[in-house]
């Protein structure tokens, strides 16, 4: 069975895990720890845990307990003294409580879940993203990074403060990794980060893994701005230390409403600007979920319309793999 | 197997539970589902759901899942959003949020937790404990009636408001079983709400069962200010529109710097003054829990330094029941 790494977390790697959860690969994800908006950030500020936002959202991924579990997981208060909390990382949180290591959280969250395939958290120390733009501006914190950010220059520098220690079972998975999936999703609150943590890079240029990078669909306010594929190309290359194998593009086109929608935060289509090279391939799909999503702005997770297809997205990557 | 049915809610309860679980018995418990003081009420207020602290006790209480799960249920949060609430009160809550019903609920936590025996909520109908007194002042509210009540009189009646419905399972329980346990715990609070829910004591006037009535060690203020063992006995008896086949009395001596920190809550040991009669046994034993219980007046479950022993208690009622 090929031995398939997907690295991330967020919206973007839920699509990607759901879809490939359904073929026959030893699936596993190494998920990003830095994570510092909304319920998550409230949770690591007052009760000193590790975020558990990104964490939840590959645990239900990959879960094949009961609708009503991952239902439960996914349920977000709206009222009263949790409001805004995913009752998911409240699990999570009090778990850590009780628990004498994280290992122990893991464990009893993928009993329950009855999970598919392997959820490594990158790191169980506690470090903020940091990010250095062109115009001189810092800023800490993934959360102020990623929401209503209305810094328009070119981020030069992304590090963790302080440096963290990896979880070891995320290199030993990259380098028995067959491939290995970047992305989609935002690319430098969910993507990068993982990247930055002390001998991810080493592993990464050791390991046979192809490496399959997803473009994004939409370029993102603070992070991406006017980003078209090459820059994504050239961004992600950097923080790898090498260069991808594979890059996967949309060609479906997007509707006019879903962008009209993303003009108020200064987001518009990736514009692909690649040439074929032969030191890498260009996969092109019409990769866009074409569902309806009801749009609810209070909520972080629909904050992004417009997403990829798991089931479009799982069949390019498979026949990539296969 | 004996089918042993308690009724009841909080700390009381849970001691009972606890005790009885350990023989080879049918054992169920009838909830109390009027709790309506901290993290309870607030849920209940703020999410309208119904109030999850007696059921969770119970629920711990027979559960035989690994002790990381007892304590995760248990874990109560000390500070940020969450402050005050447990985390069990917490997945009760959000489980009935995403179930279709709270036989859905029951049956997702009784597995998760791996409770043996039968856990009923009396009913599954939003509803207020209220009581009148003799100086004719009114109180509505379970949580108002249980924590810092100053009121001296006695109380003349206590009624739901609404009526509710009662759980059908309930009344099948009690019709099938051989022994109904009845307390330790709050009489007006913990115990007798259930009497109050409709057909409930029609079934106890109909059921072979007998009736044991575990007495309290400690008098209760606003509630059971001064009562002797024959008011306990009196009123539970007028709620039960019948009489208690046995009782079970304390005779094992409290400590003095128990008794001299009751007093600050003018509450005092409960003087036995029944004499033996033909309706009704009675049987004596020294059922005190010696364990120091560690001091905590933020959290309500500690405000009983003095609890009976599990381990005492279920021995003396399994010498009456086999």
């Amino acid at each position: 069975m090929k031995k398939i790494t997907v690295l991330g977390g967020g919206t973007g790697t839920y699509v990607v895990l759901t879809g490939l959860k359904k073929y026959p690969l030893d699936l596993g994800v190494i998920v990003t720890m830095m994570d510092s908006g909304g319920s998550t950030g409230r949770l690591r500020d007052q009760l000193g845990v590790l975020p558990p936002g990104d964490l939840r959202q590959c645990l239900v991924a990959l879960s094949e307990a009961p609708l009503l579990w991952r239902k439960l997981f996914l349920y977000r208060f709206e009222r009263g003294d949790f409001k805004g909390h995913n009752f998911g990382n409240i699990f999570l949180s009090a778990l850590e409580k009780v628990s004498s290591n994280y290992e122990e959280v893991l464990d009893t969250v993928n009993y329950v879940l009855k999970t598919k395939g392997q959820i490594i958290p990158v790191t169980f120390s506690q470090t903020q993203l940091c990010v250095k733009y062109e115009s001189g501006k810092v800023i800490k914190g993934e959360g102020k990074i990623d929401q209503n950010n209305p810094e328009k220059t070119k981020i030069i520098n992304a590090y963790l403060e302080p440096k963290v220690k990896v979880n070891q079972k995320a290199i030993e998975r990259i380098i028995n990794s067959d491939y290995i999936v970047i992305g989609p999703g935002d690319l430098y609150t969910s993507v990068i980060p993982i990247l930055l943590v002390s001998d991810i890079r080493k592993a990464l240029k050791k390991t046979k893994a192809k490496l399959i990078f997803i473009i994004n669909l939409m370029t993102k306010s603070g992070q991406t701005n006017d980003y078209k594929v090459s820059d994504h190309f050239f961004d992600i290359n950097k923080y790898l230390g090498r260069k991808v194998d594979l890059l996967v593009i949309n060609n479906g086109k997007i509707d006019q409403d879903v962008i009209n929608w993303y003009k108020e935060y200064n987001e518009k289509p990736v514009i692909d600007d690649m040439k074929e090279n032969s030191s890498y391939t260009i996969v092109y799909d019409d990769l866009i979920d074409r569902r309806k999503i009801v749009l609810d702005k209070s909520e972080k997770i629909k904050r992004s319309i417009l997403r990829h297809d798991s089931d479009k997205l799982a069949k390019v990557l498979v026949k990539l793999i296969i």
